[in-house]
């Protein structure tokens, strides 16, 4: 062993002990024919003193930042003691010293502000890891994963691992796939999720299962996505709905507990997902804060149960309204004195490309009871405190009302609502708020191939209550024009997501378990017989000999650490991330392969020119 | 929920209480008016008790073995206890049922020994999950993962996930590769280890990392290979060789007291490989029974501290022994009143292909005092005397002689042994004995290239003597008669391997952590500066920037499972394993892909006709 104790370790009462320490130099302070060196490894930091005779010896071999250095010395008090860290009491004083290592200076600070870009950071990764504020990330990544894994076993649940090379079943996303040698022509698949096979290990009794496992989906990358992540995944036999959402959300607030020492006892809210879309215009509220969307002009019958207000703006000639599918508004509290700068600045962040509104229509509710809206020539104030109020808004708020297509403008107004949010402060990184989003519709409807598709994914269930109505309607589709009319269009999925200050953590559902509700599924997603069967034969099959109700959920675990580390990258949380066009900048992978690794694929380039 | 207890959870304390159980049902025995059922689940079984109203329900909804049962009922004190199981003292007298599910009749019996053969038992592998021999593997194989992360996390591991999709590097085995849509024309590799993410991980100064991981290596596989398999890898910064030793003998231990209840208070056995090879003829010695080997004459220069005993059997005209390049005895204890029909059969076991003899020759030491061997009339009872004695045969026993090649007939001699010692039942599947076999050469000879290879991987170190002596001599072999005079013949590398009852369950090494040596390295392996740099540059990289020392150790994790489940086959031991063309045959897997997956990744088949 090179060391006796650890760089974190010493205190007050080792004083006068002999002791080993090994680690990285980070900082060198001369002071004449002394030297002080700070002692870096994994568990802290410790001051080291080297002596007159010592110094002498330094100076011949020179220690720069980053050596590696194994000390031997006394565990001396210090005069100036540093409260800032737990050694700080002592200081080393070195009797011996060995260099285990040299270093070229890094090419970036290793420090949690570092000078170093993006790219090169992740080209010099193994330094990147250095820096204490990407430690920390993987320290509570791996405190989240302990906590699930505690949590999990203390309910019965069973770690099995499932498969890596499997068989490629484009559903939603692309897979990666391997090519066989063994088995020219034919090709495995990577796992986007082990979604059949946790559902075979219900058939197969196992009651309890989860895996904290490595998940790939071949997309286009989106800023926070990356090719490979990793999954909790979970699946429980002979449950419904309610016995998932208690478990789960146990198993987040034990995580809570676990690695940010919070007491989650509040109850964990629920909400359809009719009533996200409709009040906040997504299906992953962020409800750290209110500001409720008020739909004006509801869209023409995307919102079954809800009214329409659409004669709070109606009848004032108002074109920009009159013309638009939907007329959405927010309150904003306590902006009605918002400078003309200001709403000016506003209405630029509405119109930037990536929000894509023409404009945006403002109303300041005055604390003297007077109202200024942008659109003053249209509407009397009568009409506009009409507005105001349905907004919610009282006085001294600015209500921010934008129009056009329905989903452009949802959207734009659900980014509007977090953005207003997060400019007053309401959005704190330090406050958790979970939520169950329920009640999804079981299908989506494909405009290009006039068909239903699955919202969640194939293997969800239906309601108890539409499994009738899917069991013994067609799912075709035979007046496009009226796909709404047609009865699968209002079918629940038995589905839910975990929702976690307005992001997606985790989402599951109750599973079919009858061989003949997934095949009239699969139908629903337009494959034949044939294609069932080479796809999904063995999950059908299995269906046949006892498959127990059962439904799980999984969490995106790269997600979850990201946002209880209080930051939006996932990136930040995986040792080993790739860039977005799936480069591994560090390794330089993907790579060519050589002529010989083509001759035993049997395979060959194909590119197009 | 739908149920209130499990199957394995009621005893007789719970007398009078109503619950809700769900399950499996497991046999349907009637009785006139009354039908006794055992239900299952993953927990237990548990005994019901249809009286007869219900009896007649059952009538009209006959249960089949597998159907998915749930009933209400009133826990009662059975008046034939079972004495066998842990609810053996109650049941459960049903007062309501629904059938959850129906099941076809299985394809093979649901029972310990099943009348399912291998490949339907794969087919349906859904189903063989089901029975509980099966179960009891993959349970243990949790209890497994379970002891070793909280052994390695109480002793500060940190388990960090590395990537999947890296770089081809084709060293040792074939790697599987993944084409890149997103960098067409371009590969990833799915890692055969996670071996130079550890050692960054080290460089980060991470310190202590583990991970229980899937691994890749696309091999023609042998009977017990899987395509992926999973390893319990780990690295340790700021150690020797004796700290890893201690380390993980600690974690085997632990591992036996956890799952087994075994306390392993004894020292781990070491011994060096060639003392290995020489006592036992192999690198993996079962050390449950004695029995060495007795090299009388020893191959040319293979074993370069070992003493010759040609005398023993030379001058004697016996043309077998005189022409073979190695002869080997055992002495086999109590068999010397053996049969000619028992010695015969045993030369035929040794002639068989798989161990390829051309005979075998042996010496009765009668326990009169006399000696019969079937070499008589070349050897005087002196002369088989003192091969006895030399072989350590006592009074009683049997000694057998293999002669002939080096190679085939040590490999020979030691199945020969292992078959011996368990025809005698001197390996015992409940008794465990762990060996660290150490001081492997760092390099071996490959005489179609005349170059050297890495025994163990290239990051593996030389022991600290032998490092001048690599880095201060050329790779380059000028005389390949002589390459056993090579200087680098003779380093032995800072590796162990971690034996268990004759099986290796895990191998590491102290790895290189100097980049002018781990150039070397790969000189050495032929690899030149362009080479190195497309491959490991990452690596070489790391070590200009303060690399620690450190050593680390990769455990077959389905193997030890196997082994530690009393079992050969580490098939037994993984949920959804693939058979020896790497096939998944419930999935049917691999499969081919659609033309539109051909187009997007930019390849196509080149299939050899």
């Amino acid at each position: 062993m090179y060391r006796s104790h650890t760089c974190g370790e010493l205190r007050i009462e080792h004083v006068n002990q002999t002791v080993a320490l090994a680690g990285w130099v980070q900082t060198v302070r001369k002071f004449g024919s002394i030297t002080f060196i700070d002692l870096r490894d994994r568990y802290g930091i410790t001051q080291l003193l080297f002596g007159e005779e010592l110094n002498k010896q330094l100076d011949e071999n020179p220690l720069g930042r980053e050596f590696v250095l194994q000390v031997t010395g006394i565990v001396t008090e210090r005069s100036n003691k540093n409260k800032n860290i737990p050694t700080g009491d002592i200081e080393l004083t070195v009797t011996a010293f060995t260099i285990l290592n040299k270093s070229e200076v890094p090419p970036f600070t290793i420090t949690d502000e570092t000078d170093g870009g993006d790219d090169l950071r992740m080209k010099y990764r193994y330094l990147d890891l250095r820096r204490n504020a990407v430690k920390k990330n993987l320290e509570l990544r791996y405190a989240v994963s302990r906590s699930t894994r505690n949590y999990l076993h203390e309910n019965n649940f069973m770690d099995i691992e499932t498969p890596f090379l499997i068989k490629s079943t484009p559903e939603g996303a692309r897979d990666f796939v391997v090519p066989s040698r063994m088995n020219p022509g034919q090709f495995y698949a990577l796992p986007q999720s082990p979604q059949t096979f946790k559902q075979l290990l219900m058939v197969s009794g196992y009651d309890r299962y989860y895996q904290i496992v490595k998940c790939f989906r071949d997309e286009d990358l989106r800023a926070d996505r990356q090719p490979e992540f990793t999954q909790i995944d979970c699946e429980m036999s002979f449950v419904e709905q309610e016995d998932i959402l208690n478990m789960f959300e146990g198993l987040v607030k034990r995580i809570f507990k676990d690695v940010k020492n919070i007491d989650y006892s509040e109850k964990v809210e629920r909400m359809t997902w009719e009533d996200a879309m409709w009040n906040y215009g997504n299906d992953k509220p962020d409800i750290r804060f209110g500001m409720p969307l008020l739909n004006i002009k509801k869209p023409a019958s995307v919102y079954v149960n809800k009214k329409d207000q659409s004669e709070l703006v109606g009848g004032a000639d108002f074109k920009v309204f009159d013309e638009a599918e939907t007329v959405i508004a927010i309150a904003v509290p306590g902006c009605s004195e918002y400078t003309r700068k200001q709403t000016d600045e506003i209405t630029e962040w509405v119109k930037r490309p990536q929000i894509g509104m023409k404009g945006l229509v403002f109303i300041k509710v005055n604390t003297d009871g007077t109202y200024k809206s942008s659109v003053d020539k249209f509407y009397s104030e009568e009409k506009l405190k009409a507005i105001a109020d349905a907004a919610g808004a009282k006085a001294g708020d600015l209500v921010l009302i934008l129009a056009g297509t329905e989903e452009r403008t949802r959207k734009a107004m659900s980014e509007l609502r977090l953005e207003m949010g997060k400019r007053l402060g309401m959005r704190k990184d330090n406050e958790f708020k979970l939520l169950w989003v329920l009640d999804f519709p079981l299908f989506e409807y494909a405009e290009e191939e006039n068909r239903w598709v699955a919202r969640h994914h194939p293997f969800t269930s239906p309601k108890p209550s539409d499994i009738a109505t899917m069991i013994n309607n067609s799912p075709v589709i035979t007046d496009a024009s009226k796909y709404l009319e047609h009865p699968y269009a209002n079918i629940k999925a038995n589905a839910y997501d975990l929702v976690l200050n307005g992001n997606e953590i985790g989402g599951g559902s109750i599973r079919i378990f009858q061989r003949q509700l997934q095949e009239k599924m699969f139908e629903a997603l337009g494959m034949d017989e044939a294609e069932q069967q080479h796809k999904f034969g063995f999950l059908l099959g299995a269906f046949e000999y006892g498959a127990p109700p059962h439904g799980g959920l999984a969490f995106g675990f790269d997600r979850l650490c990201a946002i209880l580390g209080g930051s939006e990258s996932i990136r930040d949380f995986i040792a080993f991330p790739k860039n977005n066009s799936g480069r591994d900048v560090m390794l330089d992978a993907p790579s060519s392969i050589d002529a010989k690794q083509f001759d035993e694929l049997q395979i060959k380039l194909d590119l197009k020119q």
